[in-house]
């Protein structure tokens, strides 16, 4: 764990490289009929080839038995206790959208939502109204003016979008105004501490100016805020590992969840491909790097089965391309499973392996969730793969005289 | 853990006897030619019969990925945990040299080493002079004498040696005169916290005497301290798991772990067949006994793949000697893995094996790192191998009502 003060002297720096590949969503589960989950059903020979020269396990993202979301499962793999350090909603809905979070400021997730004409809530998603409609109303939000913060709306999807404020002394800790419910108001803010008084006043004001900004609209009339939060304060992953961290991840919440981690972000493509390509391309100038996966999860959260196989041979085909590099650690994980027949994230271990010239007598006979239950590493915190790929990059030296 | 202050109610005094094997570098790694590892490759029939009757797994030492040196490694077998309870390199140096370590004592490791006339470092290790050479220069230090506290001085081997400071208020928290580069003079040590002064006022007026001392000499005409360090605290083994604990090794570092324990040393001979002779000697006075077995650690430490098989199997041959005093619970585990591929400690699971009445039915085909990892203990932290001795010795009874 990257907190754990008694490991600092152990770090060294070294010019050994490694490379974590995050599958998002790698596990998962048996499907009913064949009774083999997707990895067992996929044909990934080179997947498999490098399982039987690797160190292999399983990892737990945060407990067994609970499912994490994208946030947590990063921030485990990265060595951060989840359980510790937690990104609230607004701060990673901002982080989804590439929006820049610093230091202090504050970040909501805001609905638009439709009221009537005595304020009474109506609708909570303001009839769902597409982003090409609701994309003026936060233009016309983000031109609300208030003394001391700077206030910026931006779009996400449909009825949803991001409140961010910046300025001295805000605080995350001010109650939400969506009730939950339709047929009863908005509820005004509160502060939920002493020193959240100002950023209270701060957000009725904001409130107050957008229901009038907004009056005319007959759906998107009125705003619900929640899930305040400021990011967490992480150590920094490269300062604590003594690495040069990048990563590279076409979607943006990746991109945000590495920037918590301090990592440098390499601009890069929409796909896979072009991540790899990246990689490649700036293979020099760090010691470590995060490069993510995304489509594995997505068929897995879409609860197609053969989708989900179909990515997964789809990434098999690139794994040369990453040894290629000849790291001196390959790692592939995954954030969380999110097994297919469950169409969700799940809490289920999920597949790991560490490939190094150390590893090479110690594989198993593929990359599954089976193969790897019977692997070197067994079953561990998700927190705990990199102090694996610092040892055996030679970069976590003996703890202890 | 032993310090679990929830389960000292559980612990009972029974007449069972309990034998800690502790096979110092135990786990290895599979030999890249072969895919077999050390404990794989060697004839070990009575090591491989035990396994079939015992409770067999893999305990991790410290975490995942982290390598321990000697001092975590038998902390946690013993129950405590490695990263709350820290020998320091001084003491361990002392305890290594069988120099007796009192609570408030400080050790420190010194260097000679060799300055020029205006005091500039020229080589850290005095051109690594013989021990023959550096004992009567230990002799002199050992002379020195300053108001308040009892200085001595031991030699190690070759430049080095410890000091042991012993007095009232001594404090290991003093920084190191070691630059750890040459061309630079030997630095001041300054007090890391407020009750260190005097310690720091002490030790520089040690290094002012030695230098005096050490002028004529042509190499070591200068001293280096580092790594200052007083005992842990640590809660008495014997008292917390209310045993009459014995330790039997045959190398002064494993005797002064034991007394960091508060074991009773008992003296044995040079090899571990002494040793065995030992335990059989002394078998009717304790409840609990550590014996160690070296040379495994020394051949993996050497790279030595065939001499680290070898004393897998050497010790295998004393193993009936073991049984035949029919302990309550005999134990077979290692402090760390020494993998002879790697040359050095490592952070690998180690094999463990737990024989008593209960285990007749619960063995593994034989005892290796894969066999152990099919065991029906499974992969625990090394720090809860004593309660399970307990245990099986009756001697932990049910928790809670």
């Amino acid at each position: 764990m990257i907190d754990l003060e008694q490991l600092h002297d152990c770090y060294v720096k070294t010019d050994s490289k490694i490379i974590l590949l995050v599958v998002d969503g790698l596990g998962g589960l048996a499907h009913p009929n064949t009774r083999k989950s997707e990895l067992e059903t996929a044909r990934i020979p080179n997947l498999d080839a490098m399982a039987s020269e690797s160190a292999c396990g399983l990892t737990t993202p945060v407990l067994p038995g609970v499912a994490p979301g994208s946030g947590p499962g990063h921030l485990a793999l990265f060595g951060y206790d989840p359980l510790k350090y937690i990104i609230g909603r607004g701060a990673l809905e901002a982080l989804g959208i590439d929006v820049e979070l610093k230091p202090g400021d504050v970040a909501a997730r805001g609905n638009f939502c439709t009221v009537d004409d005595r304020g009474t809530l109506v609708d909570r998603r303001a009839g769902r109204i597409p982003t090409e409609l609701s994309a003026p109303l936060c233009q016309r939000l983000d031109e609300i003016q208030i003394n001391g913060v700077q206030l910026d709306v931006f779009p996400v999807q449909d009825y949803r979008f991001v409140l961010r404020l910046r300025g001295e002394g805000l605080s995350e800790e001010v109650s939400e105004t969506d009730p939950q419910i339709t047929g009863v108001e908005a509820l005004p803010v509160n502060p939920l501490s002493n020193r959240a008084t100002r950023t209270s006043d701060i957000v009725n004001e904001f409130v107050k100016q957008a229901k009038e900004a907004l009056m005319e609209e007959e759906r998107g009339n009125m705003v619900l805020l929640r899930g305040w939060a400021q990011l967490p304060d992480l150590p920094p992953m490269g300062d604590v590992y003594k690495l040069n961290p990048a990563a590279v991840a076409a979607y943006p919440m990746y991109r945000g969840l590495a920037t918590v981690a301090k990592m440098e972000v390499i601009p890069t493509g929409k796909t896979f491909s072009d991540e790899v390509d990246t990689l490649h391309k700036n293979y020099r100038d760090h010691d470590f790097f995060f490069i993510h996966y995304k489509p594995a999860d997505a068929a897995g959260e879409d609860g197609d089965f053969d989708a989900k196989v179909k990515t997964l041979e789809d990434l098999d085909l690139l794994i040369p391309r990453l040894r290629e590099l000849n790291p001196d650690v390959l790692m592939v994980a995954g954030d969380h499973a999110t097994p297919a027949i469950m169409a969700a994230h799940s809490w289920h271990p999920v597949p790991f392996m560490l490939n190094s010239a150390l590893t090479k007598g110690e594989g198993v006979n593929g990359f599954s969730e089976r193969d790897c239950a019977m692997g070197s590493i067994g079953r561990i915190p998700a927190t705990n793969i990199m102090l694996l790929a610092l040892s055996h990059a030679g970069k976590l030296t003996k703890y202890g005289p």
